[in-house]
């Protein structure tokens, strides 16, 4: 891809009286905060939506798509939970506060407390900053990535490219296939916003697919390579011991996440314990040399509303609070990995099970997918869950799109599964009381009383599609502004409202 | 449509492993309750669905749609209500507890408590007799009719057969525009499951579409004339007083239920109390003729979640069980209509008055949706309200489709609505433990984990969308039937897991 194909162009483009503005900093006035400015009709004001777009959003924005996006923050560093706990304020802390709304202090306080994290390998300087914790917006990932079976850089870099413009906070490149190192290369340097891997993966292709050949020292070196990379966090599956195997064995629908079979075929072949967890601290001093936090994987994860809240899953859960604790004594930062399937009655054992065992770091959550059958519809299935666990306190939500069960997604099912997952994101935040949510919604609602159809598209999710709904249907009539086709203007509640004396 | 073009050729076509079954009564050897039975590979037995599709999902069902579908229910009777106070099964009963997996006793109470219905207008014979109420799988409705501005006959026929098809358990002919009656008439005499209307729609039809002109008398010669047809259940907006408007008035959205803003501004131009109200004993008389059932509406439920939970909406619910008292005095069967837009948290406070206030009625809610700004996708926003509040309790959801606020949804859009609140609806009923909903998830479940990529298909809500999802990705290679090409043949943590000793 050469500058002249710049994604920027069209790709990016938003609808008049949409616009990227950006806040300085008070205490680091380099700062250039961004946000997505809409600006209502008939003077109602602006309302500032939160932007993860970078440059690309930017028409502006310098995106060289040869040779990667300008890099933002500084060289070098101490690392954010270090300072926090020192009472340093970092530029990353303060970029963060004015993104959401709050003093900075506060965010220094919650990521000392481990209750927030900076994701922010000090290789990434590409990276604009965000903060995963409960009294943040809720946050939402985007997987991408290939498998043998599918897909090249270019798809995959296309699929970060739309991820982001989409909404998507921050972006795992899951890839199994060829090329792992050359394709994460290349996202990194274009990507703004913090890329997750799980390196175990890149292990198991330098082992030659063979589990059996997977060992400690393969896979120190894959995380050693991509922490000089940049990569921001990292799923470890360092909580699955050979104590919970023959448990997970006995479920309807045993292991479901691919890390987690991997180590405990392992162990199983090796009759030895998960190195992940034996060398764990050798992990820790290796991110903390980057300030590339760690993802505690749930490679017990239920695979079925059967499965869900066993004597495996809560097993591993304990233990990844023990090593929360670890990750902590070595200044890294620690979010949780969650399930999986699990039935809305349960979902709450969950939020409350992880707060508790794991001191309240993050959880971040595939899902949860509250029924087994949604095949095809599984974006909708787990918007349902993650809205839910949102609400009670998950930071991040993985998204899940509708292809999950079949098959690898393609660009219209990622757009479709952050979508669905913003709602749910939305949905908590708001739930939660966070000021810029509640702003938006109120802002929405007052437009659409107000039959302001410009501003209602503005601030939708999809302003293009909401507009081709709506105006499909519609006759070409001037009458017909004050409505839409579902109830035409004799029977629009809202207009018959305005009328009442 | 003549007989040639009845649309259960094809339309209704299920994939090879599923089929129409019938079982017979026990009290009622006559009744021939329909389920959708599927045969899973590997001699893995059966799983017996739910089936709403009437004779239009049975190759030997007749349909033809130039005179309508069989009459599958006797003449005349008393009233389910009626008659489960006096302790006596009816055929509806049975029907409904052979279909659920109940016994017919535990049915007969709980409609003889008011705490489920069975709509059933003693005229629509077509009619295959299902429950709604909490101890039931919960429902879901999907709204159809035209408005002024767009759709025929045709088209509305065609929507309640496209209804059916998805999973629809009632419909609701909302039209507003031309031929009410016709529409109607028509689609009763097809239509195999409850049809629900707004009989203020028609009334104002006749007033001459000016709310001034409408009256008690109209109202009632239209009511009389839609039970004469079939209706089975009425949304009555009897609950909107005067003396709530002026909360109304000052919400940030007002009022957004076309019934409620009419009556409204019709006392407010009269200045008299609601007509619907101080006519409420007369319309339960008219009802009890023909053993129709209330969907006692919410007229005043907000349309923002800015509006949730305030007192004009609460004021209106308090009415509405006082009204549910007097309906029962009838023996006329009520559900509560609820709403709306709702932030999560504060969803149960409704599903928890609405069983007090309402004395244990059924509730019957739009949503809710948990947020404002989903406009184009609010078919996913109400899916997740909607999956909330029937766990919590209520009986039966109303759909909500991609178009919402923006146009009158089209077929494709009606489908979509409908399977996200089929999720809805599934994830409730798992969650309350409902035995058909475990069954059906832990058979998808296991037909995963043992790779039995028909049985997924059968199971699933969209056979030919899973189908299509993962054989378009798929390598013509016989190696990959144990895989899709999400995580591809090496990466796939079941088979792992299935490797391990």
């Amino acid at each position: 891809m050469s500058e002249h194909s710049c994604p920027k162009r069209g790709f990016f483009a938003w609808p008049q009286g949409v616009r990227k503005v950006y806040q300085p900093g008070v205490r680091h006035p380099e700062l250039k905060v961004p946000f997505r400015e809409v600006t209502l009709s008939s003077e109602k004001g602006v309302v500032r939506l939160y932007d993860v777009t970078g440059p690309y959003g930017d028409p502006d924005g310098s995106c060289d798509m040869s040779r990667g996006i300008p890099r933002v923050r500084p060289e070098g560093g101490e690392g954010q939970l270090a300072s926090a706990r020192r009472g340093v304020l970092t530029p990353e802390m303060e970029f963060v506060a004015i993104r959401e709304g709050f003093d900075p202090e506060f965010v220094r306080q919650e990521v000392a407390e481990g209750r927030a994290i900076i994701p922010a390998n000090i290789r990434h300087r590409e990276l604009e900053p965000m903060a995963i914790g409960r009294a943040f917006l809720v946050k939402i990932n985007a997987n991408i990535g290939n498998s043998a079976m599918s897909s090249g850089i270019e798809e995959e870099l296309e699929k970060m490219l739309w991820s982001i413009r989409w909404g998507a906070d921050t972006v795992m490149d899951l890839s199994t296939g060829k090329n792992i190192h050359e394709i994460r290369e290349r996202i990194i340097r274009r990507c703004p916003v913090p890329l997750g891997t799980v390196p175990i993966y890149e292990a198991l292709e330098r082992a030659g697919g063979r589990v059996e050949n997977l060992s400690w020292e393969i896979y120190r070196d894959v995380l050693v390579d991509q922490c000089e990379q940049g990569v921001d966090y990292f799923t470890v599956h360092a909580g699955v011991l050979r104590d919970f195997i023959p448990a997970a064995k006995a479920r309807l629908t045993g292991i479901v996440s691919r890390g987690g079979s991997i180590m405990a075929k392992w162990m199983s072949l090796h009759r030895e314990e998960n190195f992940l967890y034996t060398h764990f601290r050798e992990i820790c001093q290796i991110l903390k040399e980057y300030d590339a936090a760690f993802s505690l994987g749930d490679g017990l994860r239920p695979g079925s509303t059967h499965d869900a809240n066993d004597a495996a899953q809560f097993g591993e859960l304990k233990v990844l609070g023990e090593l929360t604790k670890i990750a902590w004594s070595f200044d890294v930062q620690v979010m949780i990995e969650g399930p999986g399937h699990v039935p809305l009655q349960k979902v709450k054992e969950n939020m409350d099970r992880q707060i508790e065992w794991c001191h309240g770091a993050p959880f971040y959550t595939l899902g949860p997918l509250p029924i087994d059958v949604g095949a095809g519809y599984d974006h909708i299935t787990s918007a349902i869950g993650a809205a839910l666990i949102g609400s009670l306190g998950t930071a991040m939500l993985c998204y899940v799109t509708p292809k999950e069960h079949l098959a690898l997604p393609e660009k219209q099912d990622v757009k479709d599964g952050i979508l669905a997952h913003k709602i749910s994101a939305l949905v908590a935040d708001l739930a939660k009381g966070h000021p810029m949510a509640v702003a938006w919604n109120d802002a929405m609602s007052k437009a659409r009383f107000e039959f302001r159809w410009e501003d209602q598209y503005r601030l939708s999710l999809d302003p293009d599609l909401c507009r081709r709904y709506r105006e499909a249907a519609l006759p070409k009539d001037p009458s017909s502004s004050r409505c839409c086709t579902m109830c035409g203007p004799d029977f629009c509640a809202m207009k018959i409202t305005q009328e009442i004396v």
